[in-house]
């Protein structure tokens, strides 16, 4: 049986991966009056009297929606409605086991940006906390903005600054074993897309200054007139300014962030990198090279997404502890400091890094809790 | 320490009453992979294939959202957002506790009844049930009629029809008791409101004949100029067609329904109805009338909305059975024939009702999920 028809079948079988649970006992009469009707009144007027009371008295504190379009799941991309109801419940399973958060799944109808952002501002009030998911670059740029200018709670769209986080993380401790600084390694990010331009704006935060970007086949260049204004805004800061192929790009880089799958390199391209390059092939679930090829060259460290091989770059190491820290803090927004704190005290929470573990796994809780303490601290 | 105080020490102490939980084991990165990234998928590819597979690998069979605007919880009224958060999560952990259904409380932002119904169809796929909640008069009529028209998973506003099955069931065990046909009732309902026109519509349809409506002090006639569309409506099938106070309509008349409190009544109209009255004082918590000072005249059986009083009209009764039995067997819509048939169905889940015990009480479980089998078998 392979890993795909596993799924289906223990999906099936637990018929969905999330269900609710009550916190109080019921069982008799005085039960249902004191949390129920009639006296369910008593916190009902304290909340109206103080709107922060909601904070003690109901599940709020601890409540946050992940709410997606369905535009950009996994690598199945425009899905539509339901079928991205898997994702998000496997996400809020995360949420609930490592990390105690109650994370409720939510479908939108409609992927109308302006629509999104008004159906989100409509059910704000019940949550802590709104999670953006799978939404397709440019919308989730616009969403995210806009909706942290309207509420008054934290927005946070994971794919772009939790993927952003782990692997700022990874390049850290990878940079450690070579002995390395950051403002010295010439990137190459790949797809100048969601992700990529979110990696892209915290890796600068962290001092990288040598960053290329291609989107297709072409590096991004002020000769190129084809760009919207996002691929412009990652221009004013690119250091290049020719048109070139990305395997010119890849010549004399350190550090290949690949974040999609065209089928347009191989080893042959690796061996152009100077010597031990980084690499991190991030199609899923099939990377654009496999670790087994990119070795056959001189590729140093490589990561994936796949659990399969070393080195998985996953979010669940940093996003749910950046959320749990924010909740106990009551943090209002996610700044690039706290995700730089973040990137860093992942990094950090391995004592020495190994070329095959460059990051612990989600398991090791006692070591990725520091996160949330990072997230704290600065606070 | 009376009631009120405890239920905000328990409140507090619970944090919130409601909490997510995961259904399967997630113990190490094989689990990750499968509910996760990548191999989720899998379910998400066949629910593409086929939206109707979204009800064996996800949440949304059992899944149901309680939305309200706030606009009418219990007899605070307008108490507005989250002030009213504490008895949705009150609702939901009845859901679950009593019928293992999975109930999620969400507060809108918006009191428009036009942007309430666009709110709810935007992040309706998520979910296999809308249920509406402590939404005022009339915007709850036109809320629930668009959004049955618009959608395409039932919607039910369990304030109305709730509370009109359990009131029907009441009244057909206590007309037992006295020997009498629902038919020869002349029949008194003070408010004509979102309750009390949901419990006038189920009684017609159980073939009441004789039922008058006040609003406040005044009889609903067609001499009033006065009246909304709804009330207009009731005026159609009402047996008064002169201006009398709501002493003159009680006058001779044998169950009187009081779903509001105006102070206005006492134990000398009781003595003007027929002989052995009806009584329901539904106003919560302090009914008009307390059946202490009703059975002093000669009201032969009184409920209330109370626990500590024999006789609770309460809404747990029917609603969760009814959903219970709703999603089990797949049922579009609630009809008028699956709410009469809840209704003979709790009411005879009662073999010998006394005087002081019309319904069983929600604890007997065995006894009321007659209820769910009875929608079931209208579908």
């Amino acid at each position: 049986m392979d890993y795909f028809e596993k799924s289906l079948i223990l999906h099936k079988k637990y018929h969905g991966k999330l269900c609710t649970k009550e916190k109080v006992s019921l069982e008799n009469s005085e039960d249902l009056s004191t949390y129920y009707s009639p006296w369910v009144a008593a916190p009902c007027l304290e909340i109206q009297k103080d709107e922060k009371k909601a904070y003690d008295y109901t599940r709020k504190w601890n409540n946050i929606a992940i709410i997606s379009d369905w535009s950009a799941v996994l690598w199945l991309w425009n899905i539509w409605w339901l079928a991205g109801l898997p994702v998000m419940e496997g996400k809020a399973i995360l949420f609930k086991k490592f990390w105690n958060i109650d994370a409720i799944p939510i479908v939108l109808s409609t992927q109308d940006p302006d629509e999104v952002i008004h159906i989100i501002e409509g059910i704000a009030p019940s949550f802590w906390w709104i999670n953006l998911e799978d939404i397709s670059a440019p919308n989730c740029f616009y969403i995210e903005k806009k909706l942290k200018e309207k509420l008054n709670i934290p927005v946070f769209h994971d794919d772009q600054h939790g993927t952003a986080i782990v692997v700022l993380a990874w390049i850290i401790n990878a940079l450690k074993l070579k002995w390395e600084e950051l403002s010295n390694q010439k990137i190459i990010i790949s797809w100048a897309w969601a992700a990529a331009i979110a990696i892209w704006h915290l890796l600068r935060k962290a001092w990288a200054k040598n960053i290329i970007f291609s989107d297709s086949k072409w590096l991004l260049s002020t000769s190129r007139k084809d760009l919207n204004p996002y691929k412009q805004e990652v221009l004013k800061y690119n250091t290049n300014n020719v048109s070139w192929t990305i395997h010119d790009g890849l010549k004399d880089s350190d550090i290949f962030i690949w974040v999609s799958k065209w089928n347009i390199l191989n080893s042959d391209d690796i061996k152009t990198m100077n010597k031990d390059p980084i690499i991190f092939a991030l199609a899923n679930p099939i990377p654009e090279i496999t670790p087994e090829e990119a070795k056959k060259w001189w590729a140093y460290i490589i990561a994936t997404w796949r659990s399969d091989y070393p080195n998985q770059v996953n979010n669940v190491l940093a996003f749910p502890w950046i959320f749990r820290g924010a909740l106990d803090w009551e943090i209002k927004q996610i700044t690039d400091e706290h995700k730089l704190a973040a990137a860093y005290a992942l990094a950090n929470s391995v004592k020495e890094p190994e070329i095959e573990k460059i990051l612990p796994t989600a398991f090791e809780k006692e070591v990725v809790e520091n996160i949330a303490t990072a997230v704290k601290n600065i606070a």
